[in-house]
Order: structure tokens, then sequence, then C-alpha cells
């Protein structure tokens, strides 16, 4: 079983976007510029926008972070939007989710500017990506096929299953995976809360990828001996032997898990980390404008 | 073994559409109104678009012709569909594929409204279909959902498989059998040309939905005892039997796979026959303005 380190193509993949950056500046282009919208002040949140604006730094990208108070209407947020759509300086924009209810997520996201929506969560950076023309893959999806490609790990012909659906992460990569091409070419099946029989399927993949966010859900049993397995579930927990108060559990069984695995990514250290390297890169590339002239 | 006629579903939806903007245009609504572009003189794209004006003329919808030569450049042709765009009286706008080679299909499609992409090739479209919000679904995935709903065929938690990627049936078709709701919520697997073992996988599958354009791929010991199966190839043929010396043909081996299944859609009289009523659905969608109010 090899341990595939998130933590360790991190700091990889930073180096290199850090040297681009780098290039990109000497060659006389601009200093790619990350804008992000924080609205309130929730725990989590704080923690992940400040953990962007930290990896920027380290990469030679200038941020700026917008705040809102939690009783910002949507129309206010969507002005600064605007504004910030217009700002020639500003080459990627991400609005923190979730936001307040009394905001639609989706108005906020389908006004973002879609050369600016580095997160990818733009329809039209959706869209694109399933019929397969350049686009900006959202962080997480990203984030797997990179650790699939750097551990060069074959995927075409294999039997990938996906466990959860979700827009940010299990159909995303579902389509990604099916597409033609490395990584890809993959026999993806989709599963769910719906699905039937779901140890059946999961014991028949080759690449197993988990996220929906049940925390130690899947077991041995439901592994195939050899298999490589992407966790991507995330799930804080009380715990009365860390520090903080606080641990991350992922959706597999990790001890259990990992000796039947070829690969196994560990939570924490794992897919995660790797998502704020996509947002930089992204930033980058519009910088660069690279995907849409 | 039940037939799912595309014939009948296809006179009844066409009726109901009728009633729909008979009642639309008597409560004060506009002639929905369809505009197609035909660039060259194609004869299956002739065939295809003549069908077209033909469904809306008997459905109630108003249809435009717009014809180009083969010559006319990809700049003139965006022109036109600039100006189609911005004519408040068009409420959809299809430009028939393919196009001939000089031309980008790709800026062809970006380039309509997507408040008139009836097609629903637009990536914005695509999408936001994705992503589980109100869109313009293309016309063969929708012909698909419409033949599942209409024989009230279970599909939650089934074995979904779904044979070729193309962007416009088998990509769009699994995320949306994928997807929560009624069509919907299978366990959904998109197999192509770099499967493995294709099948074991095929004879798993409670829904088959064979999309890959090859005549009679599929056969008996492919398909599962009580199966439904989708047939969505149409290849045309030479034969010598047929009064044009054409006849179509097609992914299922019919005579063979028939009798081992539930349901089953024949070639011709099947699906192809239900796309022209999903692209008069859509025209009456926007001149209704219900997904892009």
């Amino acid at each position: 079983m090899q341990l595939l380190d998130g933590k360790k193509l991190t700091a990889e993949m930073k180096q290199e976007i850090a040297s681009e950056v780098a290039a990109f500046k000497a060659a006389g282009g601009k200093t790619p510029h990350l804008a992000a919208i924080l609205v309130g002040h929730d725990g989590g949140s704080e923690t992940y926008v400040a953990g962007k604006v930290k990896a920027c730094a380290e990469v030679g990208i200038k941020s700026t972070l917008v705040r809102f108070e939690e009783q910002v209407t949507e129309k206010e947020l969507l002005l600064k939007i605007a504004a910030m759509n217009d700002d020639a300086d500003i080459d990627g924009l991400i609005v923190q989710l979730p936001l307040p209810p009394h905001i639609a997520e989706r108005h906020v996201i389908e006004a973002i500017d879609i050369r600016k929506d580095v997160d990818g969560f733009h329809p039209m950076n959706i869209g694109r990506m399933v019929i397969g023309i350049p686009s900006y893959l959202s962080a997480t999806p990203a984030g797997i096929l990179e650790i699939l490609k750097r551990y060069n790990i074959p995927t075409a012909g294999k039997s990938c299953v996906v466990v959860g659906r979700s827009n940010i992460v299990g159909k995303p990569v579902s389509i990604l995976l099916s597409r033609k091409g490395y990584p890809g070419d993959a026999t993806v099946t989709l599963c769910h809360s719906r699905t039937v029989n779901l140890k059946d399927i999961t014991r028949q993949a080759d690449i197993l990828i988990a996220a929906m966010g049940k925390p130690e859900f899947i077991r041995a049993d439901m592994v195939k001996e050899g298999a490589v397995v992407i966790d991507v579930g995330i799930t804080r927990m009380k715990s009365e032997v860390t520090k903080s108060g606080w641990k991350l559990i992922g959706d597999v069984k990790f001890d259990e898990v990992a000796p039947h695995c070829s690969y196994i990514t560990p939570v924490p250290g794992g897919v995660g980390l790797l998502t704020v390297v996509a947002l930089l890169k992204n930033t980058l590339l519009s910088a660069k404008k690279t995907i849409y002239p």
C-alpha cells in the first residue's frame, strides 16, 4: 500500500506555480490577483479563506479579501461582484460558500464573470467541462485528477466508482474520468443514496472515490483487493485527544481499508490540501488568459 | 415484451403541445417562433430541417428557415445569429449541424442567446442541467426521459448502463438519470470504446441505453432477461428491399434482443421521432419565458 501524499504534492505544486508566476512576471506579465468575498463570520469559512490568502502569498499571487456582514443584501453583493468583474486588475474572483439563506448562491455564482470564475462553479465552466473544451475546473475534481496523474495511476479502461453525486465533487469527477484522454477513459459508475447493493458495486472498483460526506462509511468489505481509494470526505468531529478539540474524519475507515489498497489518500493530508492549489493554478491561468483569450 | 412506441408518443405529445400553444395564444400570448439556420445542401440536414418546419406547422408554432450557401464565412453566420438573437419575435434559434469544416461549431453554438438555445447545446444550458437548475434539455436525452416517464418505467435505484459518451446523448443522459427525482435516481454506468468487459457490464443493466452509433452492436447475450432497452442508434444503410434504397439500423440487434426485454424501442419508430417534439416543447417554453424569465 502506498500513501497518496497530498502534503508532498501540494508543496511540489506550489513551488511549480511560484516559478511559473515568477517567469510570467519576469516576461512582463502582470501579478496574478485573486479576490475573495467573505460574508459573515462563519468559523470554517474564515479558516478556508485565510488559507487561500496565505497560499497566494506563498506563490507570489496578490490577494484581496472583501468582507461583508451577514446582513448584506443580495443586491449589494451583486453590485460588488459587478464592480470586481470590471476591475481589470482582478484575475480570479471567488465568493466563499455557504452564504446566508437570504442570498441565492445561484445568483451569486452566475454573476461572476466566467473569465474570473476560478472556482469553476459557473454553469458555463461546468458545461464547457462536460463537452470537453477548456474551462476552469473546480478545486476538488482538479485535485483528484492531479493526484492520479502525479502518481501515474492508470485510468483507461479501469472500473471507477464514485460514491456521492454532489455538484462540486461527485458529478464533475465522474464526467472528467469518463472523458477521452488521461486521466480519463475510465468506465465510471456514479453511486448515491438511492443506489441498491452499494457494496457489490464498490467491490468491483479499480478506483474508488468516496465523496458522500459520511464519516468512515467505506469499510474493508466494500473495497476490492488492490484498489486505488480516494477519500474526499472531510467531517469535523469533536475529539478529546487533539489540541484543538476537533479532528477531521474521512469517508473511508482508513485503518481497516488501507491494508487492502494499492494506493490510498489519508484524511487529513490528502485531497483536501490540493484544493487550494487548484485555485492558485486557475488564477495564474486567468492572468495568462489561457482559457479565455 | 412491450414496444416503447415513439410514433404513438409523438402523436400524443404533439397534440398536447398544440393545445398548450392554442391556450397560450388565446390568453394573449405570442405565437411561438422557431428559426432554423441551414448551411449548404446536405441531404440528411435538408430532411431533418424540413421535418422540424413541418412539425412546427402541425402544432401552431411559426417557423422561419434561413439558408446560407456552403461558402458562407463564420463571421457572416455569427452576424446573422446576433441579429436573430436581437429579434424579439424569435423564441427558438437553432443551427442545423454539421457545419462545413471552415466554421467552428463551438463558436456558432456559443453565439446563440442561451434564452433561445432550444437545442440545448450551449455550455450554459448543459452546465445548468448538470447542477440541476432549469435549462433547455437537448432533444435526444429529453426524448429518452419522456419515454421512461410515459411508460411509467421505474428508475430509482435501478442499474442503468449507457453505452456511448457523446456530448449530445451519452453524457447528458447519464447525468440526467443519476439526478435526484424521477426519472432519475438510477445508478448509472457510462461505457465507451475504452471499456473493458463491456458485455459483463451491460448484462447487469436494468435499463440499457445504446448510443454509440454501431449498427446492431448490442446482441442478445449482452442483455439481462427483463431489461428495458433504449436504442438511440440510427445508421442509414443501403437496402435492396426498401423503396428509398435505404434503411435505418439501430445499435441493437432488435429481433434477437427484443424477446429478452420487458420494454424496447424500435428503430425506426423509437427515440428518433421524439427529438423533434423536444424542440417544439422548448420553443414553447421559450415563448412562455419559463426557463429564463
